[in-house]
């Protein structure tokens, strides 16, 4: 085995389950008395790795490890941050100076982009490292690998979201007839399309739903909500905060862009919602989850949290195996039953592709998921993470940054 | 005993535990072999009840009864509808049709008016008649009581919504540096207040807290945000949605106003929001989590969902030994360890008064809450309710409105 230390670093939103997939790196890493070196978190990502701020995971307490499975947000920190092309070799040279021969990144698509650049870059270089992507998104986004871990926690706390406040709009005869549900998920309706699980019953919420991946017609929007009200006296919308019109701009674009020059989104919700109060004349109400929907671990989904874990696991056996430029990826089986296994891509195929919600998955009149939609992502919510509780509250957990910090 | 049947009616925004009081009600009436009468539920609160669109609870499966205890929204369906005066003689013509002795309201403060001016109505038309009231509010601004059914509930998830979304806010290094989530909770702030629960240590989420009880001043919001912004980097708001300047006028109101003339608010969050990007060039996202603070109950308080039950059980008991005119209380009992009595308390006393959160709980900057606060709010929030679950989301039950309908 590759003698060698190992640094493991998480990029972007946080997830649910996204430290589930550090806890199995890590505790897998430190469980191998052979192991080839010790492990490293690179503090806030890839920028506290520029800076090299560094934490040497082995000096933490077992129980901070053993308590990430079922904490929320980013554990060792995040970032949001480019690599621009010419700052790679700088990277590459932080991993010599440290005897790092084994680098984790746990991130989305941008993130597996600069893994496969990071990969690249040691390789010209010739430096021998492992580069191991771990997928996360709660926008499932990601190709190859049938669903991404963080996408099934939040697709299980917005249904549920979703039955609860569709119970509670249909039940009181208020002014408030309209309610809309404003989801994440950029560019990809993963997300959006999972309200759909709230739904047991024809006439229950929710009853409207659109995706990023077909054009937002504001008609056609005021008519369908219209048609519900009509016909049940209320109106449960959910739309992605990723809408766009025919011509491919944001309906609630706010003019400014991120790090990656993604343009930012604000208030699709609340964009529907005024248009159904001047153009409908109902009352509306707009509930915006935002960052709740990433974060909801005290109702994550064990199948979830499970598999999350698994993948980090993958992607340190993946490294002893001398495997590298991979991501590990979840492979469902053939079959009726729901059977997962894990495998893995080449970070080259995966890196900056979007996988979207295929237009047959989506209804004809472009407002609602289809059967096969709900067969998909139905057995990616089932069970629940017991998560100790203190106080009335979830006991979560925090890394102790002042213990093993690495001396520059 | 009183001869004759009884009636059950919701009314206002539901909680999460609204149906556990009811649940207690009505297995409590129909448990007792020698009780006076059936018990109907009047379909849509009192606006049903007018239209006498009953039915009748013995006739309904048990287990969606049972299942009441932990199904949110209005189980028998609720209405905001203000009563006028001259209506009450014809709601006392309905009881007499119908033979009910006994009326069971469970609502918040407008409900507990017009329970009040029910009883006066039959008492002064001679009709003898109990009629007691069965508290629910998330505002938890009823009077007398220590607490109202509702509350914790939507407390327990608000808190547990910040800590996430909290620990989420701290752990990512992006642009959004300011997270603001908009509480439920008209002229109280007891909700609002209750985000402070999520705080475990001094620097974690909230850093600020916005109540209606304090003017709203907006130079101090600012060099308040500001001043957690320089010393973390990040600053974590929670603001009431009734939030008022000093003039008395609503910091978010938008002109249009409710069945019971109370001005209607949306938006106190989002100009908060927009104040912070503008005014202190900091990226700021608004969270509004809306009706899921009042019907989350894959989160409830178990000790909420028992005392609602409770409550629901002893106004059915009071009125058995013939009292009328009162609400049911909960009574804290003095002492460390926390212990509720349930009493009760004239409708007279009750109706239309609101319980403000105490100045002396509110610091004296007007941005947080005392350590008093949290010992009040603390034991309300103990407990998980195990909700059965059913594909991976909680299995919720409905009233089957067909079984049982009376025939007017």
């Amino acid at each position: 085995m590759l003698k060698g230390n190992a640094l493991i670093a998480q990029s972007g939103g946080p997830t649910a389950v996204i430290n589930s997939s550090v806890c199995g790196a890590i505790q897998t890493w430190l469980a191998n008395e052979d192991r080839p070196g010790t492990i490293y978190a690179a503090v806030s990502g890839i920028k506290g790795f520029f800076e090299e701020d560094l934490i040497d995971l082995a000096e933490q307490p077992a129980e901070n490890i053993a308590g990430l499975r079922w904490t929320p947000g980013a554990g060792l920190f995040s970032c949001r941050y480019k690599v621009s092309e010419d700052e790679y070799a700088r990277l590459v040279e932080i991993c010599k100076k440290y005897d790092i021969r084994y680098f984790f990144y746990n991130g989305g698509n941008d993130s597996m982009d600069t893994c496969h650049k990071m990969s690249l870059a040691a390789e010209k270089m010739g430096y021998e490292m492992r580069v191991i992507g771990i997928p996360k998104t709660v926008d499932n986004d990601l190709p190859i690998t049938d669903h991404c871990p963080g996408y099934a926690s939040a697709a299980k706390y917005l249904a549920a979201t979703v039955m609860e406040t569709g119970i509670d709009l249909s039940s009181v005869s208020t002014k408030n007839k309209v309610c809309i549900i404003e989801a994440m998920g950029r560019n990809a309706g993963w997300l959006t399309a999972a309200a759909a699980l709230a739904k047991r019953t024809p006439d229950e919420a929710p009853h409207l739903i659109y995706l990023p991946e077909v054009p937002f017609d504001t008609e056609k929007f005021l008519a369908d909500v219209q048609a519900v009200y009509d016909r049940l006296g209320h109106c449960f919308v959910v739309a992605s905060e990723g809408i766009v019109d025919a011509d491919g701009n944001y309906i609630a674009a706010d003019g400014k862009t991120d790090a990656f020059g993604h343009v930012q989104l604000s208030g699709a919700g609340e964009t529907l919602k005024n248009l159904v109060e001047e153009r409908l004349g109902l009352k509306a109400r707009c509930n915006t989850l935002g960052t709740a929907q990433r974060s909801a671990a005290h109702f994550a989904s064990k199948t979830d949290a499970d598999e999350a874990y698994a993948t980090g696991k993958k992607a340190v056996e993946l490294a002893w195996e001398g495997k590298t430029g991979l991501m590990v990826t979840l492979d469902r089986q053939p079959g009726e039953e729901y059977v997962c296994t894990l495998g893995e891509a080449p970070l080259s195929a995966v890196a900056n592709v979007e996988k979207k919600v295929p237009v047959e998955w989506i209804n004809a009149e472009g407002n609602y998921v289809t059967d096969e939609f709900i067969a998909y992502a139905r057995p990616l919510i089932e069970g629940e993470v017991e998560v100790p509780m203190k106080n009335g509250l979830p006991d979560y957990v925090k890394i102790d940054m002042t213990k093993g910090r690495v001396q520059k």
